[in-house]
């Protein structure tokens, strides 16, 4: 967690892709920032999907060099579309939330006003998340090229009963693993597929990545949290139709032979979140720890 | 675990798919089996793919005529394929196993002779698994029939990052399953696929089917055991590209609003078991829980 | 599921123990009881502990003989404690609860005169559930008694790494077990504590019992559902101090070599549910499955 | 994992307590270590039990003083047990194995000359495993103190059916559990309890604890991987006779009110592995992945 008492200056709009209605939302959030002394801008892609014509529209590009700040609207599937673009522009962010809060926004939108105001005026809290890139090589090329904030997934085509997978580290050689398929997770994908595939969850401070098989044939075959230096290959040796997906982004039809290559990106997303946010109080809301599912 | 003190008289010999290379294995037996005093045919593919000529070749149909016992010579999955087809025609079998023992091979092939002596004389145990059949359904049509030794699985597309199903049993609405699929296993299937993905293990004797979800977003969805009576209806209800698996048939390419419909088979598989075959040796054995894996 | 179009005569009313504010509450039901033409007592130790005194109080044998029906209010933990008594005298039981509703209890507080009005005149569902009922045995002699309508659990001394368990079923060998412990769990009580070891849930018309390791050393050492005939033996091989559990029923300080031994009951608890009550919606309840926890 | 060519002088010979019958094998590996031209004492204790007199005999505290080297003979149990120790006096081990190769004992004793040569000649490589230590708060005062290379658990009294405990880390709350007990683990001690209570395994080279629930009634309170920095606070709010164990070392009967303080010790053990040691070769190993268990 890192404290940095900044005023923001130029904050760019970004909204949920698909979501017309928000329009007069993010209207409301525009009005309210420029009130509150910022430049504002849309994201050219919500200003055309919302026909906003009042603000000045930037491309991702443009927003990195003269914004210092993105406004995101939706939830945490729109956070995962927008936060992997703006990690590479260095640009902070902060989610405003408009239906049950995620792990990944804070900020529900019945409340933005008192919450963004401290904000903006620079009384936050910036925490920066670890993301995983890499690449699909075949044949010695690289044919496919990917950035990830939650995970990336080698799994086994649809007809197919399983895929093995050879899994190296650093040069090392793992395991060879016959399974649905394999999650490679940063601390912020833990709580998202590779929860669901029977992973821990990682505090975002672990420096560290998450390997999570999915249904392994081989029970003791658990899912394993490895330091973040170093490469990840993982050999595509058996299966038909195996796939492999960074995030939402994916490549279908690999080949035997095929590797994807992961590892910890130089980027990070740099998350704003309101004074006092705690990682711990995200968990129990989410997770529901105070209802006592069962 | 029914006794039968039955003497054979027409074997059917069947072999591995593929295994050109068990010819000489093949008419070991069957020359063992005459000597037995039994009369010895061979199932007319495992004839043709091994070029074995010197016995009469039957079609299924016509083992399940002639025939009063099927030794089959292969692995876990020649059984699965064969043992399917067998139940139709409530012919017994015993399975010769080349490599390691599986689940439902009894007898190790440097043995066969003195375990199959005393087999084909009518001691032996006789023991009968539950199967599941099925068929999908589309606009109130069937567009696909299904018989599962093991177990019908509903799964995500290779790309799709989930399937949503809507579970109905015996008429009553069970729940919404968002995750990468749905396993339904008779109690021979809960020690395959089922397992993998979570599945407790079901003894053959339960009278009951197997419901395993398949890394399901909802953390509180676990394996349900059910009575085996009442239809199990699965239906998509979301995600693209999902597909329905019978053991090793497929049908990919659902569409919303497909209903894959399970329920246990009037057939059963009729496995002929070595005098003093124990079920939990075999868990013992294939688990290796004697060793204390870790 | 039963249906028995019976009308009750003379019902019985059972308070949670240790809660003496309920006694207006027990009150107001007795008295909705006789409004409806039955014959209304107090279980004894109900009748003490809150000091009603207006109606008839009965001991649990002369319940038995004397009365049609139970209506107990409480939670979960009331019905545990009472429903394992009245299964003994084949009294049927329903449940009001004040809290939170539980997995065996239907009726909430607040709605208990609409729902218990036609139930009383016969229209009602009835559902039996198996119990475990057992012993300790030490050098040939029984020293303990036990009947669960959830569990029997044999685990290990607090201070102690582990215990170790031999497990034999009808006779036979299944596995040394060497973990936290061992639950045998009736359907009933597979959404109890097995849950929580890792165990699936077990439909009460399965007629089988559920085997769960807890925190096994040997990873392959997963939960096994059991056909319901056979006795279940647990020799104690290992381990300080192990202790044998029968619902809330302990013995502490078991020896190496006693042995805890569980069958299934003759007796069955006879729950009540008003009429369209549903086994799945009490799962997708309890188990908030529709919340979607994460 | 840290290279350090240093050539050693004084080795301490440390062996399986209570194993008299391993002096000849302890006096063997004495005499080849000092053909090897090192100076040999013997850890007292280990000189007492087996009666060995011919080498001077070193407290820890004078080991710590004169030696540059233990060699340790024996299995996992033994390592864990002088490990905490030689931690302490910041002495690196190498452990020799007379049974199945362990997690953290890389030398079989058939072939302890080939490997024990080149690594005193200071061709080994060196490997720092991080250590818990805390201690049990009750009232504002300390009453126990431990040290642990594997794990500190708290757990419920043999008798009670749960504990419910508090977590706060590094000041802030966590969440309230109720569940068997709580396991907080080191990397080292993620493949031993840990792993049988459901956690991931986690390399060593992991800046980071595990969190790890034992039979959580919330299902949800999964396995957490936590940063090593700050304490974390374990407060029994209910349940009897729970106790705690660092390791081997345990206190029962703790109070309501007691408090478990943890954090990561500032000891590491000093492990030396033959050149070409592998942390996954370890894996699959003892996990057996090459064998694929079913």
């Amino acid at each position: 967690m890192i404290r940095m008492p900044t005023r923001f200056h130029h904050a760019a709009i970004v909204g949920k892709y698909q979501a017309q209605g928000i329009r007069p939302l993010l209207e409301d959030i525009a009005q309210f920032l420029v009130k509150l002394g910022l430049e504002v801008s849309f994201e050219s892609a919500t200003a055309q999907n919302t026909g906003v014509a009042d603000y000045e529209s930037l491309t991702l590009a443009q927003m990195g060099e003269h914004c210092d700040l993105a406004v995101v609207v939706g939830g945490d599937g729109t956070m995962l579309g927008i936060g992997r673009e703006l990690a590479r522009l260095n640009l902070p962010l902060v989610g405003i939330n408009q239906g049950r809060l995620g792990f990944i926004t804070d900020v529900p939108v019945d409340r933005y006003r008192e919450v963004l105001e401290p904000m903006v005026a620079g009384d936050y809290e910036e925490e920066h998340r670890t993301m995983v890139e890499g690449g699909i090589w075949r044949d010695g090329e690289k044919i496919f090229d990917g950035l990830s904030m939650n995970e990336v997934v080698v799994s086994r085509g649809a007809t197919a009963s399983m895929v093995e997978l050879r899994i190296d580290i650093g040069g090392e050689f793992v395991a060879n693993l016959r399974a649905d398929g394999l999650i490679v997770a940063s601390p912020t994908g833990s709580t998202a597929y590779a929860l669901s595939a029977g992973g821990p969850i990682m505090h975002p401070g672990i420096s560290g990545l998450l390997l999570v098989p999915i249904a392994s044939h081989t029970l003791s075959n658990r899912p394993i949290v490895l330091p973040d230096q170093g490469e990840i290959r993982i050999e595509v040796v058996a299966g038909r139709d195996a796939s492999a997906n960074f995030d939402m982004q994916s490549l279908a039809s690999l080949l035997h032979g095929d590797q994807v290559r992961v590892r910890r990106s130089a980027h990070k997303v740099r998350f704003l979140h309101p004074r006092g946010w705690s990682y711990y109080a995200t968990l129990r809301r989410k997770l529901r720890w105070h209802e006592g599912v069962v």
